[in-house]
């Protein structure tokens, strides 16, 4: 299989108590191993003053922007909206073709967000803006990392999310099933606290979802005949 | 007919260079008569630190919220976003069952903003995270005032939509056309202006809608008593 083009993302974050907050600590985490930029902006910026020449560097050595705060009356917290616009009008070219994406955390279930329920509105409406500027960029919107009410979840779960969201900021090409086993394979491969422990399970999960892949390969290549 | 309460507005404006936007000038002009508070949120606060106490006691005082701004990347300028973060927390009780209006400006002509238009989705799409807060207070929310392209308004166009901003301002009930009549007359009533000069031409308009107005509430009577 050819190898996809390298992929680096930018995570631009807005939360002015990070410290806080157990859910950004854990997102912060699960970066650590990864090649991404984490980029926090009331830490940066304190005072609120963009550095305009450094926000346009790194907007120009990424290809996908994340967008990573709380909702906070249901869009950004006010430092993100001062990044935006202090920064933005200037970005036109370094943003063309690429990606935007929104990791989102709300302390309110997923399912409130609905005609009827206790927000009303989706997440999806209340999220056009980004949307509206990503395509204005020419860029891609991609849909939105909802992480509600991370404190609530078993610890099974939110390791499950973990790795989504690891999977968001870093696979390359769309969320298919065979990409995703192999942006999970290669998660397995490299990791190093896999690789120093547990040898025997690790061989058998990647066998397992090697096995997976193939079949589902066949599979894939038998539909694909049948249509021709 | 009975005296309606009476009703005071608080125009939250936020924009960045107001001395440059001869659309805020002319809404600025239009509320010098007006019974409304005029709040402009980057004259006040400069360095973005916002005086708690101060907010609350205008929000106390005052019975119809209105957020004035440009669309910046489809929503407030930052400075409104640090307002809301810094003010809205506190504010449940003072604004409970009051109204929140927006008066908008925007450089696109509004029939751009649909689906298949330059900008994609509708106002109300991007107004969703103020209705849904209106709604979280309680709280009436008024179909936005928009104001597109001002510049490229006729004089005549400007002057009717000057009126129709101060209507939306101090307008107490439903803005029905009896109510609208009554609206006008008093302004036509009360304005100094029109007063000093030109006695005959104000006092046959409003003898003019005098009698409009009767003849419409005599029409709605009589609907009203075939109804029943």
């Amino acid at each position: 299989m050819k190898r996809r083009k390298e992929m680096k993302s930018l995570i631009i974050v807005s939360h002015p108590s990070i410290e806080t907050s157990l859910n950004q600590q854990f997102f912060k985490e699960a970066t650590r191993r990864l090649d991404v930029t984490w980029h926090h902006l009331e830490k940066c910026y304190p005072d609120g003053e963009i550095a305009l020449e450094k926000e346009i560097e790194l907007l120009k050595t990424h290809d996908r922007i994340i967008f990573q705060f709380p909702f906070y009356w249901y869009s950004a917290p006010a430092h993100l909206k001062i990044w935006q616009d202090a920064v933005l009008i200037y970005a036109t070219e370094c943003l063309r073709k690429k990606e935007l994406g929104i990791v989102l955390t709300t302390g309110v279930s997923e399912k409130e967000y609905q005609a009827g329920g206790k927000e009303e509105y989706t997440i999806s409406e209340f999220l056009r803006p980004y949307q509206r500027i990503a395509h204005k960029f020419d860029m891609t919107f991609l849909p939105p990392f909802v992480m509600a009410q991370f404190m609530y979840q078993t610890e099974e779960k939110k390791w499950e999310r973990l790795i989504a969201y690891q999977r968001y900021l870093t696979l390359t090409g769309k969320p298919t099933l065979v990409n995703r086993i192999d942006w999970f394979l290669e998660q397995l491969r490299n990791h190093p606290l896999l690789q120093a422990s547990n040898q025997l399970k690790q061989e058998y999960v990647i066998d397992y979802l090697c096995k997976e892949k193939e079949a589902l390969e066949d599979l894939m290549f038998t539909l694909q005949e049948l249509k021709e």
